[in-house]
């Protein structure tokens, strides 16, 4: 049985792969597409997209649900309308499949609670890149078993802010299951300040820019006469649609609301 | 409360290496070492040790466990005489933590009956590393995810075989993990034979061989946009010595056999 | 002063990669293209550019060459008719600037000829990523003093031949600093054949070939207690870009041919 | 024919293990060596050395360089006697190989003056692993081409000072080859303070300091779609011994004195 899905901001980076990645495989069908600008009442008849997408646009969430009766709502797009498409989806008995950091704790609530009494399935993602996630999920294993560690995140240099939100979150998954202390020697000098990294409750994060760079990061756990390294290297947007497509098939099978990809891993 | 631990063959690498992280650690006591040939009746005599090492030297193995009574019995040594050893030390109501390869499936079947009956907890574990079990036990998680790997693994050039039992070991553990398949281009031509490495049921292995290096195995996972590495660096012998460490302090908790380390992380 | 530049096969991906380059360059100046088919008169009139780019298009280039009076003619296309538009050039006076590995020695002797006579600078080049060029000349040279080496070239899974160009050009070169000798131990056994990879004059290429990756080389030195490790990644094709400007600028010193950027780096 | 070494601090770390290495050198032969307590007069009555070790001790250089006219006099001790050590080698007619940093400015004039008056070849050098030395060549070669860099250096967690010395050295060469410039977003923010890690001249250097990592190091050069990576693991202090016996060959052919491998290499 194919799962029919509605995508949300059919123009947007992310909104356009995911439109190819559910039109390229052959356990989904792409029922329609949410866009608020009227372009045309068909993706044929978009400039972004080949003449045979023959997929219905709508310009409102609930005409779309009614007229489409789709499984699962995909929305990537900006967080600021993301919270009400997704209660208006589980509302409609619509599977949300939603990739946002931007919920605030109430928000996040009140889904979940609604999520659990519909027992509609629901996913919400700060980050789709299967990779990343395994990454995140290891680290917190293995940061039980050898407690000295250091991340070390690589970007593009038109990267504003350091460290990372990856890192960060890395960070706080570690934390979770080891004491913090302080690493390196206890009278270890900076000859240099800086040079020793960031301290995260004794942990150290090292950001590095450079032109070319795109998003990667490895975890350094030392131990007695050895290391142990989990690295991600994201080279392009394509490395979140094989955790869209997995979200798909996946919210199938729940009925509750998951968020984090590192939860149902 | 300390634990009472025995070892076998002080004057091995393994057993002098365990002989020191025992000695060193608050939480166990060395209550008797057992050394097949009569070199002095305490360690304190021996060439290899400091004259502080008050700890007697046993030749049977019967005798060593009646007079020191001690809580766990490590062997490290080449596999003749570890099965009978494992078995009396069972025998005599001693958890065994048992570092080698060698035993037979029926002998491992034995011993964990044993094991069971006495409800007296055993670890047998091929590789102490407790970062190379993580890299092993990574792996064949993510491969559920990421099902197209290939291992590289680098060794120093005196070593004989290539691959290394470890990279069998962990493309073994992917396997359980994923289908069978050929990677890389359908048509793909090597131009110079042996390029895409070693075929194991569809996953490739290549051994690097150069002076200088130690022991060290990386993981690849690639998928659309992104790579995922798992990396082991061994840099010298202590990295066994953490994974024993935990060890005896592990089967203390035990009530069966435990095989291989990754069932217990 | 600026360096007037003529481009040929502005639709081409290395060409109108080359265009944007050039159309951004303070030091340079897009005087005119070429292309064989008759699109339009001038480069804001194509779809893949923008309508600031008042560029003449000819379809002859001995026409071009009168006309624009270029300093420097850039042939990133296939390699059929490139040969002859290298010698236009020259017989015009306009410096060459050329990437392709298709010329037979005879057509590279005669060009290499032609520009000494009329000594006027030009460059062909195979590979015009400048990282790849650095590490193919530093593993020449780490040679002579580390001469124990393997090389792991990794590249996305639709690419049909291994090891790589690059590889191949690597080992060669490394092969003018060192013996032939074969690596490992003496007695080393492949318990599953191509473990150890393919042999080139006694060097080991190892070729990983995995989804998500694009193009990726290291090449790893072995000493007594030590690695070098030299590695380049290529993540898009915009990393032969930095190349074809350096070679713009750099042509314009030259009164020879040269062949290979490691000759003038 | 062979090369007659004297070597100083036959019972120090380096010096024992460079004691080893001309002992099993067929190209060397071991005349004497230099040791400030009186120990024994023959190597083969140290405990440190086996009895087939024939080679006389001498408590002054001065009696060592007249009874046993080395060609070579190999310094790797502290300090505090090598200058003086190194003067009277040369006033001696034996070319010293030094490894020291400790010099001050005015020694190293009027040693290379000495050298040059006497036209006799000398080598002193901060740092014999031939791999750090290339690494720290090719970087500073590189810098002139891709002049973004970053370098990570990671050492045991018993280091005290960071950055390292040769991450320091290295910077320095780098910045020979480009302009001092600030890398990184020009508005890029510290969310976490260190993250960026230590500014030096505008390059950015990051420390890592684990247990299990002995001394290793990186450095990145980023362009558009690229990244050049020059890495260099020091497993063990035999790492050191490759570039002593480079230097006991080389230094037969100089008339001069050399400061850093960097320069013969």
């Amino acid at each position: 049985m194919t799962i029919r899905v509605a995508i949300a901001g059919p123009r947007g980076k992310m909104g356009s792969e995911a439109v190819h990645t559910v039109m390229k495989s052959d356990q989904m069908e792409l029922v329609a597409v949410l866009d608020h600008r009227e372009i045309a009442n068909s993706l044929e008849n978009y400039t972004e997209f080949p003449n045979t997408y023959h997929v219905p646009v709508f310009r409102n969430l609930e005409d779309l649900f009614r007229t489409s009766k789709p499984d699962v709502f995909v929305d990537l797009t900006a967080p600021e309308a993301v919270y009400k498409h997704t209660k208006v989806a589980l509302q409609n008995g619509v599977r949300p499949v939603i990739g946002t950091t931007g919920f605030t704790d109430e928000q996040l609530e009140e889904l979940t609670e609604l999520s659990a009494n519909l027992q509609l399935g629901a996913i919400i993602a700060p980050n789709f890149a299967i990779g990343a996630v395994l990454m995140m999920k290891f680290s917190q294993m293995a940061a039980a078993y050898l407690p000295e560690v250091e991340i070390i995140e690589m970007h593009h240099d038109r990267k504003l802010d350091a460290p990372s939100g990856t890192a960060i979150k890395t960070a706080q998954l570690i934390q979770e299951n080891r004491r913090s202390h302080k690493q390196g020697h206890p009278d270890e000098v900076e000859t240099l300040p800086g040079a020793r990294g960031a301290d995260f409750e004794g942990l150290r994060i090292h950001s590095v820019r450079l032109p070319g760079l795109v998003a990667h990061q490895q975890v350094l756990f030392g131990g007695e006469g050895q290391l142990l390294t989990l690295r991600h290297d994201s080279f392009n947007r394509n490395s979140f649609m094989s955790g869209v497509k997995f979200s798909i098939e996946k919210v199938m099978e729940l009925d509750e609301l998951v968020y984090g990809l590192e939860n149902i891993l």
